[in-house]
């Protein structure tokens, strides 16, 4: 008989936004005729730009001609566009090697898959909240292992390394998610001292960036000295471009990340990840890299920028709301999220059901982020603008 | 100081294509006007069909306006897909439920990622030579309780079960890559009754089905009685349809697999790859999964069935050539590989860089597949036709 990943017995019942998608799912079943507000899942709503949408049918049209057509392309993902991601990186003032970059089919995977390249007896430290793929992937693979930082209210959701407390794997999300909190150049450079000097690695989730409107704060982790030698980033063009759906991200492994092996042999991150990238992915589909390549065109980010902005008007409409009804909230600047406490005391299952039933807008309950998301609730500036005006009235009204 | 997954040093120096790859280049690169002709990766040449490049389309307008905008989709795939891939499992007479379907960007991403549902102690059954992802995957994980099966031209290569020795997963690929050996429904029915005998789980790689032409030849695992309680498949569009750069793939995970754990506890591997897949993958693009859906209609079919009959006839004309020289050939019929035993006892290595070196023709050493493969050699018929006469006048000359 088959041995199974027993870990999985480990993991909560259900993947959060599955739990969502059931509750909700349930309740337009009963009830057919209202009109439910999706404010949950922190997904896009506008359409990719015009660009990335000529470049997508380029890359379709290329592949109808033997002359044009692709084939297999590199696991790493092609060149042009590892080369127009580091220079992205380059306007942002950070030098990141091509060689460095990694594509995608998005940064779900990579965050979930960078477990391969760890051992299983590493100190992780994890903050709570935090988006689930960090804790439930290392539970799948029984690393248990896990120190809780905590972000609270009262440390505006941005903890500080605890020099009294050893990490080998520290997880960092920034912008946050769910609590779109973000921390400056100085709280970094305290995470990138810290992990230097216990030779941890920092796993810098990065996916919000694009979202970042003040230029004074770190878009990427390399921003920070020394970063490079302790350092892995992920990004997304899930939420910079809109590509939910469509499926991109990357993840920057620096060649600098060389440890060694417990027989003393250095062993480098960006190898490992290479080598596990080649042999478990085939790369990203050419035609969406071909899209995605167009999306760090001058034109293209200025496409893009047009959607953020979309997004950070919807954002300022919730927190008005939350601000006329004297309810405390993080995020929502430089972040697509609001992160607000719930209602009347309520927990958050409790408020995500009250919201739902009364009011028929979805959010997301902070208890699926962790313990100390449990009075809490993400409501997403990723809505329509009638839509999230809508919600807001009846949010508005309701309380 | 992070630990790593030191498993890592147990794999061999590259991925068997990289080092491929890295010699053709170092050749073309001292060699810059022989016109080298890649018969050597399993990599399609003809462009995708009309009707799937009609979709793709559609898929990429379907992004440009916010009334079609596809977001995040299911992570297991868009249900018109799924139920597209279960009316063609019906069309070839086996009954697949879309529940059991779970769509990937390919086959090569779900026949490695399938190790983590499973533990770390079960006997791994392996032919030599196969596929080198199920090794590398396994070897990643730290799974060395590997029993090689041997696949030798005495067997045909199509070894079957041996009755004395215990597995609890046996790796299955059938057409064969890189033999082009396949299976008939009584052999896969001698496994499929050893996998129920020893309560093993056959992991059925069925990527190159679509190559099967004699009609009762089985092309699906689940034409096997008693199959859906013992066997999970991998199967691609990359060789059905040209999709190697476009990217999409499904596995077929049926709800009938469930196995005890060690406290007595049920575990569905159906609901455990949907964990899996709903933690660490966020679905495959929308505009790809159109396009894919078009492969499935009836002129869709049509269409991929005349590439696959185009590449047919490469494999007629290597196969002919072989014949003419008299050297002994697996393959090449339900099957776009052609495998062969190295002329004059060259070593398979030796011999890619003789006909590189003298014939300027890619081909694929054995050895990169098993210790069997060291005097075997892979051509593939998915060349230009051009491509395809002029490498086997060359080697017609050669030998």
């Amino acid at each position: 008989m088959p041995k199974l990943n027993e870990n999985y017995l480990n993991l909560k019942e259900s993947y959060l936004f599955s739990e969502i998608a059931h509750r909700v799912s349930e309740y337009t079943k009963a009830n057919p005729d209202k009109k439910v507000i999706r404010l949950g899942i922190g997904d896009v709503t506008r359409p990719l730009s015009e660009n990335v949408i000529a470049a997508l049918h380029e890359g379709v049209d290329a592949m109808a001609s033997s002359d044009t057509f692709k084939g297999y392309g590199p696991e790493q993902g092609y060149e042009f566009l590892r080369n127009a991601i580091s220079e992205y990186y380059k306007k942002n003032g950070v030098d990141v090697e091509p060689k460095a970059i990694f594509i995608s089919d998005g940064a779900k995977s990579d965050t979930g898959n960078i477990t391969d390249i760890f051992g299983n007896d590493n100190v992780i430290m994890i903050p709570d909240p935090v988006y689930p793929v960090y804790v439930d992937s290392n539970i799948m693979c029984g690393r248990n292992n896990i120190v809780y930082i905590s972000a609270t209210a009262d440390n505006n959701f941005l903890p500080m390394p605890d020099r009294s407390v050893h990490a080998d794997l520290i997880y960092i999300c920034s912008p946050n998610n769910p609590t779109g909190a973000i921390y400056n150049h100085e709280q970094l450079k305290e995470w990138v001292d810290y992990a230097l000097e216990n030779e941890a690695v920092i796993l810098f989730d990065s996916a919000y960036e694009a979202f970042i409107s003040d230029p004074s704060l770190p878009r990427s982790i390399y921003a920070i000295e020394g970063a490079k030698k302790c350092a892995i980033e992920f990004c997304s063009l899930s939420k910079t471009a809109g590509f939910t759906g469509t499926r991109c991200g990357y993840t920057v492994v620096p060649t600098e990340l060389v440890f060694k092996a417990s027989n003393g042999k250095e062993m480098s991150l960006n190898a490992m990840w290479n080598r596990r990238q080649s042999t478990k992915f085939n790369g990203t589909s050419y035609i969406v890299q071909n899209g995605a390549a167009a999306v760090f065109t001058d034109e293209g980010m200025a496409q893009c920028q047009e959607n953020i902005k979309f997004y950070q008007e919807n954002a300022k409409i919730i927190a008005s709301v939350l601000d006329k009804k004297g309810i405390r909230y993080f995020g929502g600047v430089h972040s697509p999220y609001i992160w607000f406490e719930c209602p009347n005391g309520m927990d958050s299952w409790t408020f995500f059901d009250y919201l739902l039933n009364n009011a028929q807008v979805v959010g997301t309950p902070g208890a699926g982020f962790g313990e100390n998301g449990k009075n809490f609730f993400r409501l997403t500036a990723f809505g329509g603008r009638e839509n999230t005006i809508e919600a807001m009235e009846r949010f508005d009204k309701l309380f």
